[in-house]
């Protein structure tokens, strides 16, 4: 081990996407090991838009594991904090850094301390999969640090144990979680299906809900489904399967009407059982469902879907388009239905990929006042419009997996202290 | 036949009540009959504050079928009224009236003609199940001016092919709609399971909520369900006949915990089939979400349930109080978070039986304002109000079933002519 006395601080900053379900994961089978009933299929997004970064760092002089989430220090004392935390080291290796003469043996790391400090850049409390970026950061920057040599495979069953979603954020693209047989989940891992770039002409729009509703946790919710729905079992071991098989088939061939067809149908299902769970679960409100009537609507009268949707738990939409021409007329249609509050500024008003805005030409707040009825809305009462109902709206697309960030300066850690910049 | 050259007419008036199913019918196997894929069970609504009322008339003067439905001339010629007329007249038998000279015979019912005026006392368009009330109420006014000889499980099965849930009111009480298995729907029948004496402790609050929304017809509704929901075929095979079994051992038990468990499980249950149909169907909007929430979280902290709720159609909610008290603390939590608009005035606010008003103590708005919150809600922020979601409530309980009205006062149509008064 290096001399103690040496007061060395070794970093390593990586950042990690977030992904969105297209087939739901609600259920456990092994609540500790976090273990699915049923297996799920996601879409990465573009950590340019939606992603967490986390630096962790090992120092001698560290007495304790700690870690901060967007600057405010929080408590690694939970389970799952503390599963990721062993499994991981369980699985360290030697380390040497010859430049600042740097050696740790896979035996020090048993005696050594991590600070880890991460950083979502989009609102934690969203309700946007901050949890599944997150474990998913934080077992892939350890894993570097720590020299482990399990492939990213291996890394999604740890990351699971944090939380279950997050075994799907250590790839991009389109990712499956098998949900594995074995009781102790070494089969339940996260496989890419296809890179970011394989259906790169879907374009993703989410609408940030205003809510003034608490919402259930995703891990109570999903614990009350199974013990009280009579419809969840039927879910997961007939429906399922045969979607799965389905939803492959159509990433593979980029079938877009399949992929629409069985993502919204998979979504409305997930809040069917959850409504079915006693007492009900409501995760989606009027703005969602008036969302949900838009996007049924329009793609009816296309004939052929241009968008998919998709709501977690929570109000939030997730709205896949077929390519970018789509993408344009759907932010025009969500524009028309919800402008913004006179006092919020267009420039906070639609975020990420700020381009499709430039597409449909609107500058300003006079330009969403300026935009006709969407044509497919004949009735007038139809054409209602929901001022404020929405916080904002993030333009992204799909995007890649978990990298590593070489630049210090990016470091949300102080190279010298190991505490928080 | 009387003499043609006689102007008479001969007229029956009957009062039918409404239903609110507990355990719900929500799908056909065939839709020209209206044959459930599932049996269900209703409670019968006191006719005092929810019924129709309808008047039959016959005279060799009238020249073709004709209704009214609330002073409107309606067309008759659609499926399901003819379906009921032709059922009725097939069953006709001679008639006289002694008094007035009339002799009709069973072969002159095939060439005379009717005319139908029915009234809702209650609103037509609030989703309150009046074609269930106008339906039965049709096939049992027309069954005693026609002197049909069956009984009203028969005109049960004749009033299902006008709207399948009116078969379930040509009883008081709590009644089955057992599915049956024939291919013509002779056994698809009303059952009276117990009346409405049975379990008079029963308190019904109706929230008549606001919506702007266009809601989907149940009759398209419930097809589109059958067609493409992943789950229904599941809900009416195996999860609805054991509910049925249960539900009626509670019934006759009285047994208020099961009874509200069963209720509030199978309307969610309902709402989720409806959310798992493509495109997916709302019919509960925020306010019905917040109106369970208020239920659940009383029921919760009581220990044991006060109140069931259930949801049909649409986003009214159907309150089900174990008794008197119960009712009246109901209504206190129901106007503290859910207060009239200012300009609503408060007798027209809280209708129906009145009398829970005067057990809590409320004469004006000033006593609503006043009302304090619910002492189970320990959190501010859930304590709420909506000022002008609801539009009125209506107190009422379970009833009895069709009754005639021998009162000539109360006929809708005039007797010398036979039209509208």
């Amino acid at each position: 081990m290096a001399d103690e006395s040496q007061k060395w601080v070794l970093m390593v900053t990586a950042q990690t996407p977030t992904n969105i379900a297209v087939i739901k994961y609600w259920g456990k089978r092994d609540e500790n090991l976090i273990l699915a009933i049923n297996d799920s299929i996601s879409v990465t997004l573009d950590p340019a838009h939606l992603c967490t970064t986390t630096t962790v760092a090992v120092s001698p002089a560290f007495n304790q594991d700690r870690m901060w989430l967007n600057g405010k220090e929080i408590s690694l004392s939970g389970g799952r904090y503390q599963n990721c935390l062993r499994e991981i080291r369980a699985r360290a290796n030697d380390v040497e850094d010859e430049k600042k003469g740097i050696k740790i043996t896979k035996k020090d790391w048993e005696n050594l301390h991590v600070h880890v400090a991460s950083y979502n850049n989009f609102p934690t409390a969203a309700g946007l999969a901050s949890s599944a970026a997150g474990f998913a950061c934080l077992v892939y920057s350890l894993a570097k640090l720590m020299n482990v040599q399990e492939d990213n495979g291996m890394l999604s069953a740890i990351a699971r144990q944090g939380s279950g979603s997050a075994c799907r954020s250590l790839y991009g693209g389109f990712v499956k979680w098998v949900m594995g047989k074995e009781e102790n989940g070494s089969d339940s891992i996260a496989v890419p299906l296809v890179d970011e770039k394989h259906w790169d002409e879907l374009v993703i729009i989410i609408a940030v809900v205003c809510s003034r509703q608490k919402e259930t946790s995703s891990t109570s919710g999903m614990r009350e489904t199974v013990e009280t729905s009579a419809l969840i079992e039927h879910r997961a071991k007939e429906v399922v399967p045969k979607r799965i098989i389905q939803m492959e088939e159509a990433i593979q061939k980029r079938d877009f009407a399949t992929f629409t067809h069985l993502t919204c149908a998979d979504s409305n299902q997930f809040h069917a059982v959850c409504l079915d769970t006693s007492p009900p679960i409501f995760y989606m409100n009027d703005t969602s469902h008036r969302i949900i009537s838009c996007v049924e609507k329009w793609n009816r009268s296309e004939g052929t879907p241009q968008v998919a949707y998709t709501f977690d738990a929570g109000p939030n939409a997730v709205l896949i388009a077929r390519n970018r021409t789509s993408a344009a007329l759907l932010l025009q249609r969500l524009l028309f239905h919800f402008p913004p509050n006179s006092e919020t500024d267009l420039n906070s008003y639609v975020i990420g990929d700020k381009s499709l805005m430039e597409d449909i030409g609107i500058q300003d707040i006079k330009g969403i006042e300026a935009l006709p009825p969407p044509p497919e809305i004949k009735d007038k009462v139809l054409a209602q419009k929901y001022k404020g109902e929405i916080s904002y709206f993030i333009c992204t697309r799909p995007g890649r997996g978990p990298v590593l960030i070489s630049d210090d300066s990016q470091a949300l850690l102080h190279p010298d202290t190991g505490l928080p910049k």
